[in-house]
């Protein structure tokens, strides 16, 4: 029986177009000077954001805590919704590294965020100067902040003098959903960080993004993290390649909609998914997970949840074959 | 109009005992040697908390983040109650200087501590690895955990392998409310940290306490943070007097219901005190605090709301001054 | 046998005059308020060292703390002597927590300052921002830093683009010795520390002083690391008393001249005391300081010396016992 | 005019055997699982290295930061000889991330590791309790610690208590140029790192190595620094490509050694190479890099030097090339 991985959409397989890519990349020493193939995959995804410089980063993880890292100083406070990836899944960087104090909202949203407060507590002399944002949110399930939610959510910010960071992890898979430019969904943010090794499917890197003074500073921060790489432009090859297929992620949010409808019908507990991602609620989480396993089918747990993520190396004819073995099964 | 400064505990000023005692200290360069005073009162106050050892330090923050710094390994996650002192007021060092990600608990019950989690995240590898309580709780209004819910928090962390550290800047306020001794209130914790600068009314200490071990390596990071001081003992000895205080905080807390009561009569919505701070919701705060202080009555912001504190330096007839005033003028 | 204690000058007790002003102090609550005396101690000290404002601490290594922690972003080189407090003795927090990187040099010249460089080196981005000055140099055997020499120094910082902080904790007698103001050497320093409880004896405190917006944010970090005190006034008190005594040093000057006479008469192999410190070079350094406390004279090893430290609590027949002890016992 | 680099062997281009071999590998996600090929180059490297086990990371700044982040606690003193790369090519981050104190060691023999002292000052507490040693010792010039001088050291160090890590980016080197295997050079230190991407030729990677648990926190580590990848055996296959090339680096030696003694021929005066870095002393440094530019020879500084760096990209033809162009333009 073959195992059928949805854990993440991190387990993707580099294809062959990239791995050519990768075989002939023109590359240099990106410590020394600038990697060729590095600078254009930065200067490609800085215009794909609307921003003014990029920097390619090993992982997603080194992308925002170069970010808060920049953004904050030791003891600032910053604020980020409950289960945000820089929260927990980043084994605390945000606080001993980057040197914030994170306060988790457990409802994000314009008022909550002008209520936490921004400026200097009268009283204590704290100071919060950074909302960090996540669309899409993993943890939540993949949902998806929209255009006027995000720009509220940074009005709200701007308006007690917050600095904004976008974990923009898989900000592709919310602007394929909405149908909108990437553009739309970054406005207004002071930085931003792109995965190229999750839904896109390219190995290794992810970019942080934000105005040309804050990625010369990133470029220092990452070579202090270890992040500065020799001839990295083989991996920047890949990532160009992903580029091109964004809108391939519309398979991907198809396929957890199909997944979602199949677990419903097999009398599951299923959020409504809102892109790749599909969170279902069971009595017993561990066990669950092991049942699913036994069959083949691997899955993670999320906020108490099992977690599918579709990706693109399963197709429909994957989560037919997913839904026939719980079917039967479980 | 004499102000009443109902702001803090911390206002209180050091009466003739503690000035004579301090004028008559026997003291020594405590980094060299050990201060005689200091000492004295280290092991007084061991004593009560039913601990090995104690350390006196220059104020309740350093005592509490001697604690973190020594219980937590770089990126390893703490919980502990929403507001809590650790978390809104003391600049966020328990992050990036002792070096937790912290994790609020909206609600704090042995439920929830189990809840948010022991040991290693299967996922990420975030280990949560301690419990900070605080009793008594100053954003929560002052309120007292009782013997049998700290004894299940306790008990709660301990089941998940957490180490626990109490904050008890106003553990005496704690232990004259429920009229138990303060070993009660301090059981299973690995660390306690109590103040002699609030209620007890003595100028400049804290005192952080735990196992004998714990405290040879505090007394090192109290070092490294500055708080090593010389010729202490002026100060030891001050904190000596306070200690034959405790029990003058029920008059505190005899008039926190005073001015409580009081208020309400004036059609106040006021949260019951259960010790010595009073918690008053009003519908604009800033302006509030500002009319108080038109007419000599000082208080505080505290979770959205007016915060009074009663302490040594106010007694009934200045509590009744108060409510004749805000009759008048407000 | 009454132990003659020469280990340093933070044995020093405090006298009569200081144990009364602490008796009498006028207090607050130096966290919500301005203790008003702390006030006035911090007034006195900015005035004597020609700084805009200054701020009490509760220990010098705190003082230099704040100082490093406010000129050094993470990362940032900073030079200083070969064997300053800043280096061996305040427990690494210069690297770890005020994120500096230290680069001693063996021998400190405007020359050795301008080679060890400024700016940023091209190849590697490491920044050197900062130049630790220590007048009177404790490892050095309490060296004296004239005044061109300090101005030479602070020139070349300049020079290279770098700031300046004097660790001046026995600046006091830098300048008794010289003969010149206390301005004169700290001219050009960005920032000070100087010590109440050395030489001076007070018990518990230093002062860090530079400009009107370095001492707003040192105040913050004060808190942080635990140093913000209530009623703090009380040692405050004594550190006025202690300002009136800079010119006791003399004794001190005068009492180490005689005791290195005396040795160097008596065999022993001695530098050329510039201020309170002797230091002695001795063939087995852990024996002769236990023979030495066999006679009941305490001393202290530095920089594989013996360190013998004059102060207010010993006079010049105090050094004539210690001769005498030792023309007969060891 | 053709430039011929000699800035440093991280300039090497992967050749054609590693593309083929990145184009083909066998890939997992090493976050989640571990990437097939990752593990095996891991497991070959703690081989040559003789350790249990082995990590791969992005880069050489990576490697010895886990390392030394793992070996030190924050304030603990570490020794390096003076110009190790942890102390000036790191942007301090052995100091303000991993904790440690640096104290540089002007001449590294073991009488000056064991003055510098092991255990704690009994004065002020300060821990030594690491030794760096690096071989080849890039700022020295390329130069060559030897079996016998490196058990000496690990012995010196071992003697008061120290742990020894080994940044062995270019060990390679040492190796060949002493005809001796790997292990005779790792031989008592507890943690090591080597280099893929300088002599080797490969794109992006290192390794640190060390016990099965040393490697099982440095999984961690290199999380929280945002090092684990998905998907690396990409890179991970170009480094076992690499691994077979180690003798070729005889070449890069032989290359060094022409340029030296060419170099001489034409009055420079320059260090003996002991591997393949050649340090030139010049009255002009900034003046003499930019007319090597000029006739297309690019060099770096190091150490107030010219440094030529010989490597897979350059062959005895190039090096004569070299020689033309500064006989005829310099």
């Amino acid at each position: 029986m073959t195992p059928i991985d949805l854990r993440s959409d991190t387990v993707t397989q580099p294809d062959e177009a990239m791995r050519r890519a990768m075989a002939a990349a023109e590359v240099g020493d990106d410590v020394l000077d600038h990697d060729p193939t590095m600078a254009a995959l930065e200067e490609r995804v800085a215009g794909l954001l609307g921003v003014e410089a990029a920097l390619w980063v090993p992982s997603g993880s080194m992308g925002n805590l170069i970010a808060l890292f920049l953004h904050l100083r030791r003891g600032d406070r910053f604020l980020a919704p409950l289960g945000a990836h820089v929260l927990d899944a980043e084994l605390g960087t945000a606080a001993w590294l980057a040197g914030g104090m994170p306060h988790a909202l457990a409802s994000l949203t314009p008022e909550t965020v002008v209520a936490a407060g921004g400026g200097e507590s009268p009283y204590y002399g704290l100071r919060t100067t950074l909302l960090c944002l996540e669309n899409t949110h993993n943890a939540a399930g993949g949902t998806v902040t929209s255009v006027d939610e995000h720009a509220a959510l940074v009005a709200a910010a701007r308006s007690i003098g917050l600095a904004v960071h976008l974990d923009g992890a898989r900000l592709w898979n919310a602007s394929v959903a909405l149908g909108v430019p990437l553009t739309s969904l970054t406005a207004g943010a002071d930085t931003v960080q792109v995965c190229l090794s999750k839904g896109l499917g390219a190995p290794v890197g992810s970019v942080v993004a934000g105005s040309a003074s804050f990625v010369v500073e990133a470029r220092r921060v990452r070579k202090m993290l270890g992040g500065g790489v020799r001839q990295g432009g083989v991996l920047a090859a890949a990532g160009l390649v992903a580029l091109d297929r964004i809108d391939h992620l519309e398979a991907d949010h198809s396929n957890a909609n199909g997944l979602a409808s199949g677990l419903r019908a097999l009398g599951w507990e299923v959020d409504e998914p809102a892109t790749n991602i599909v969170l279902a609620s069971v009595p017993d989480l561990e066990k669950t997970l092991l049942s699913l396993r036994d069959v083949g089918v691997f899955a993670s747990p999320m906020s108490g949840k099992v977690r599918f993520v579709t990706h693109g190396d399963v197709d429909s004819s994957d989560i037919a074959e997913v839904l026939r073995r719980l079917r039967e099964d479980i």
